[in-house]
């Protein structure tokens, strides 16, 4: 197979079927959705079949037990596959939506109506779930799209991409408006993120590694999502007791998703009160502190934080412990450091925490709330396809409304410019 | 010089000022903005001297006339930049403004807050108000900014540059919040558009070429704008009188700018009703008409267009002209054929008006009006910096808002994640 002329055919089917979907109503859409989810039920055993053929490849390979369990599809996930394609169709349809009409003094009426991206394509790792999570929400919002699972998971992808092949044919709208690439060459990935003229926009989900590559390469706009290093900032006006169960939360609640807290952050004044029942409850729950000077100076148990600490996004039960001596220096350090993925204070002074929210350059700031708050979900959003880190376009979780884009109409009446 | 060094010290200042910005109020700016025209009205005949300097220099390269007429100032041109600033001055600012903030399920409070973007890098050719522009409208919506003019302008830009300087001494701005690149290596705009650290977006002004380069190289996110390759399409259902009057203007108001009409599409039904007409007046303006065997069959003394007329912007008085047989092979010719900037309709049937919003893919759709009305002023925007043909983040022309993002803002009370 020549991957290129592959590619540039996917790309082809993709940009006609993207032209065919801005007609879909609401209701061809979720109809879609629902008959997509009827036959993955009605496919179960062929799906898991196959599956069963990656996860023997991947054992036999040596793959790890985590990349394995992600591997790995039972009849729990894909429960959770058609009860999240049931979840998109009773999202409201985020196209279509007209604002901001208004008359100018040329008589025109100007305004904007939110429509699809075009087309969007999707890189991930040996997730085969995603497959299914990422189809919907960009069927919902009307793209179309080119999937590019990981290379582990090709039979299971090739297996569910059937499933969505089979619902999109009961239904109105174009059998290619989703595409699962069915080759594991990595030059396939190479074209799908410089192909501008069928690709409107790439959204990669997986490590670091794999988002930063494509970053790096790719010359369709990406939606990217790269660290989470998030601060908690205990201020000198903070409720001790909010401040606890903020920082404990923050850091404990899950130790390997992007908006858990990373570094705390501590006023001198306040540190005294706060570090000792926080270093207890961490000591608690296997937490293990890496401090500054002034931390090390209250819990002399720890250990030291070196440069590179503030840097780090541990994904882990670790955390970095900084005693600041004022809220300048708080803000800066955060500046600093953070990935600008979810910063909070914890304050009970109104001019600070509007300070925060106005001087604290990240895509969520949070008052006196847990940065695991920071989720689509959370948000009401119904549903992400990733969190970003980016400034322009999407900003912080990406739902429905983040797959879409704005275009501006205007009606006359046989008007023309002076 | 060390390029390198030298980009990365301006990027680390625009970062470090981008920070203070943030702080920046909406008064502060303003009368930064009011400080730098009213240098700029007092150091006129060092701005004209140093002009001068480029104007001859351009002589004896033996620089073009249309090139020569854009690098040169004037005391007009000097009004236009001082008048240019107070307008800005007197736009309302786009930061700061709180939206939907919604009480979710778990007790927070979420919303979206509208703020700068960050660093903006200014890419552009020889027209030395362009720096006064874009640094005008970056400022006001809170930005620092890097500019980056043509070589033959480099007097000129740092004579502005000086003035721009002295302005914002004037105010709290920092001095950082605009800095002009004192030279005219390349490799200056090959630092500047991949410092991904400290440049959140580039916005190439000029010649295709140029945007081509600067999309094809750059690692920072691009706001850009390639052709405008813009359709108006007459339907059966016109009213003629309104098809003539815009397919005219369209055309003929100016010729050379983005948002004029390249290609005329004209039903069938109606094609010897509007031709002749168009044709005589078209004729009497001295656009050259080319077109495909349907229109020669009516307007007989025209010439042929070929498959590159459908692609070409002429920036000139020719026109490409269609006839076709029904509304969707008109729609599919413009989604074939655009360059996604400016495409109208002409037509008193609803349902295709509606049918013409929802299916052609273009950053402005029209119905019954002159595809001129592109534009950030007639949008009413007060202000452009450019007209984005890009689908994701700015659509269209884009003013200060597109010069903004919004994060999230998380207000709790001490509220955790169960």
């Amino acid at each position: 197979m020549n991957i290129a002329d592959y590619m540039e055919g996917l790309g082809q089917r993709a940009r006609a079927a993207s032209r065919t979907m801005l007609r879909a109503s609401t209701d061809d859409k979720n109809r879609a959705l629902l008959a997509i989810a009827e036959v993955l039920d009605a496919r179960r055993p062929s799906i898991l079949e196959e599956n069963q053929r990656d996860l023997e490849a991947g054992r036999s390979q040596g793959l790890d037990a985590a990349l394995l369990d992600r591997l790995e599809l039972n009849d729990a996930r894909i429960d959770g596959m058609i009860e999240g394609l049931r979840q998109v169709a009773a999202l409201p349809d985020p196209c279509g939506e007209i604002s901001d009409m208004k008359f100018m003094p040329s008589g025109i009426q100007v305004g904007k109506k939110r429509v699809p991206l075009g087309v969007i394509g999707i890189i991930y790792e040996s997730r085969p779930n995603v497959t299914i999570d990422a189809a919907s929400l960009c069927l919902k919002s009307g793209n179309a799209t080119i999937l590019r699972g990981g290379k582990e998971a090709i039979h299971s992808n090739q297996a569910i991409a059937r499933c969505i092949e089979e619902g999109l044919a009961k239904t109105g709208l174009p059998a290619h408006a989703v595409q699962v690439v069915e080759t594991v060459d990595r030059e396939a990935v190479g074209a799908l993120i410089t192909m501008t003229e069928y690709v409107d926009v790439v959204v990669p989900r997986g490590g670091k590694g794999l988002i930063e590559r494509i970053s790096r390469d790719a010359r369709v706009s990406v939606i990217k999502h790269l660290d989470g290093i998030c601060h908690v900032y205990i201020d000198e006006h903070a409720d001790a007791r909010k401040a606890h169960a903020i920082a404990l939360n923050s850091k404990t609640h899950r130790y390997g998703v992007c908006n858990a807290m990373e570094t705390l952050l501590v006023h001198r004044a306040i540190a005294n009160d706060v570090l000792p029942a926080l270093a207890a409850a961490y000591a608690e729950k296997g937490v293990e502190l890496r401090g500054c000077e002034a931390t090390r100076a209250i819990l002399p148990d720890i250990s030291a934080a070196n440069d590179e600490d503030w840097d780090t996004e541990y994904l882990a039960p670790i955390l970095a412990v900084r005693v600041v001596d004022s809220f300048d220096e708080a803000v800066t350090h955060i500046n600093t450091h953070s990935s600008q993925h979810t910063d909070a204070i914890v304050t009970e002074s109104f001019s600070l925490a509007q300070r925060f929210l106005t001087e604290v350059d990240s895509s969520s700031v949070m008052i006196n709330a847990s940065t695991r708050f920071a989720d689509g979900f959370e948000y009401g959003l119904g549903a992400e396809i990733g969190i970003s880190t980016d400034k322009i376009h999407a900003r912080g979780p990406v739902g429905l409304e983040g797959l879409t884009s704005q275009k501006w109409i205007v009606l006359g009446d046989g008007h023309i410019r002076q």
